[in-house]
């Protein structure tokens, strides 16, 4: 049996030795994600992201914890399974090279998470990551879903390009704050509310919270401006949407939550908030379109990356090294350089 | 007069402009920076880097007062100007769309900086810049460079992989942090050490202050391991260092410096910290190191941007939506079209 039957089949063993391959970029990981490929497309992908100190951590244990013991109803949402979801949580942190964050994380999460088959947890910490972090993280949550886990949770720490990137790999993003983590944290939520289909102030028992809630709200207000047929009410002439003009449903307006997730509060609310976007992307047909960059964004980023280690194969060390003295010594520019190495110097 | 002739000649109108082209990625940029590249590699880059909520604006701000106000004596560090220096600042904001954090920044630094002509200020809001975000900070910084200015410090928001490819632009990095951010913003630390030549708590008023000292501490012994032949005492036999074995000198510790920006306190200290980390870096030839990284850096940045917008030029628009939409119907794999699209489907 090929590896990736044996993944097919439910092998955790298998599924974890996978796991390394992806993430070593092996071409035997390769060939097995291709073959696995058909069967995703399965699984509900949330997004966890947000500042350092937010308590990330503890809600994604929290989630997972509840989304096993309370399955959706039947009635509830029919999109989701109906049975025990299996649960499998990715966490993601670029900005370490020892992985002291995660296992650190892990420990904790054990502890909590131990024991029950339902949940798999996959720690990536290593920045010098042999693809790119976001492919790498997108072959994980592949062979996951080709594994038949039906959420996978991507928790990513901090709060730049690296996360945004990653979190482009979900359905759903949650974007979690927490009160008082000081003034120029505003700036970090300009952008990355953009991505929030769901935002979340953990730690809502401390001091603060109302502030950072009407914080979120105004920059709410800016990030997914009133449609202009509600500014010009009196003319109902439809002009479209500032932010997207091919959007004919009424846009999702991210709801806030509040969760104090070291204690369980709010953990119902938001697994319900969580639902409720499962199913307006599925009704609106969002879903499909998010797919579609999704998947769009993973075959840039792997043109990219190969485009790269096939130049890199085709020029000499020596060449590149000469060329990078000249550099270092201002004979030429970067870009010159550049036109050296591509076209001999031509243009 | 050529743009980069008058940006030579110190014209700031000149370099706004030239500023603004080399944002846009356009060629009349490159060519004036190719023009202006023998005229770099006299400033010290300065990088400032860390979690959000820290206050780096403000800290920023009072470094470039305090260099303005307190020159460098002949005496003291020869290398560095003896006449009041220029000092330039980026402040990079890869997270926001809107320029919203960038500008309330910006407001901020007017009323303490302005009506100085040896400050000059620049923000770069925009996620979306055409180039690469690392690739067009750096054209900035060789533009302000080639203009005169002998400090250029480069200012990022957050703490992911984006923030620390900035860094990488700089010859002295400066990691700031903040008492009582948070638990897990340990994770964080861990990787930004790596790249830190100064550690600054700011907002050392603050309740919290021993603790995170205390953690950094514990983390720099993690990041910047005693060398073996300490560890063996005894045995004097020099066996190298795990971190890099090709450096003979002693190894810079990153010093922990306590500030409170708003009130000034700390600053002196911190410039001196500068001074000595710039000086180091020349008497021991890792200026010289740096350099050469820190242009390698910069030039794969540039080889892989244009490798990729060449390609895209080459392929028909029509065959890569054909494809991408064969990866939504999951009748092929990402990497599958991969091969597709560079090799015809041959590999």
């Amino acid at each position: 049996m090929t590896l990736a039957a044996s993944v097919l089949k439910g092998n955790r063993l298998a599924l974890a030795r996978l796991l390394t391959l992806v993430e070593n970029n092996t071409d035997e990981g390769r060939s097995a994600l291709n073959e696995l490929f058909p069967h995703t497309g399965k699984a509900h992908l949330i997004g966890i992201t947000g500042a350092p100190g937010t308590g990330k951590s503890s809600l994604v244990n929290q989630l997972a914890l509840h989304l096993r013991n309370n399955p959706d109803t039947p009635d509830g949402n029919s999109n989701q399974p109906d049975e025990d979801p299996w649960v499998a949580i990715v966490a993601v942190d670029p900005s370490s090279p020892f992985t002291g964050g995660a296992i650190l994380g892990d420990r904790v999460r054990m502890r909590d998470l131990s024991g029950d088959p339902g949940i798999f947890i996959r720690s990536m910490a290593s920045r010098g990551s042999l693809g790119g972090l976001a492919s790498t993280t997108s072959g994980l949550v592949q062979a996951m879903d080709a594994a038949g886990f039906n959420v996978i949770m991507i928790e990513t720490v901090g709060a730049g390009q690296a996360e945004v990137d990653i979190a482009r790999l979900a359905h759903t993003t949650l974007v979690v704050e927490a009160p008082g983590l000081g003034d120029d944290i505003q700036a970090i939520k300009a952008g990355i509310l953009e991505i929030a289909d769901v935002l979340v102030i953990n730690k809502a028992d401390r001091p603060g919270v109302d502030a950072t809630e009407r914080a979120l709200n105004s920059m709410l207000q800016l990030a997914h401006p009133v449609p202009r047929i509600f500014q010009h009410h009196g003319s109902f002439e439809y002009v479209g949407w500032e932010a997207d003009a091919e959007l004919n449903e009424l846009p999702w307006t991210p709801p806030i939550h509040k969760t104090v997730a070291i204690e369980g509060q709010g953990i119902e609310e938001l697994v319900q908030a969580i639902r409720a976007h499962y199913q307006y992307l599925h009704e609106t047909g969002s879903w499909k379109e998010r797919e579609c960059a999704r998947l769009q964004a993973e075959l840039d980023g792997l043109l990219q990356e190969t485009l790269v280690s096939r130049w890199r194969s085709r020029v000499p060390e020596t060449e590149y090294r000469r060329v990078l003295a000249e550099i270092v010594a201002r004979d030429i520019s970067p870009w010159q350089a550049v036109n050296i190495l591509l076209d001999g110097g031509a243009a």
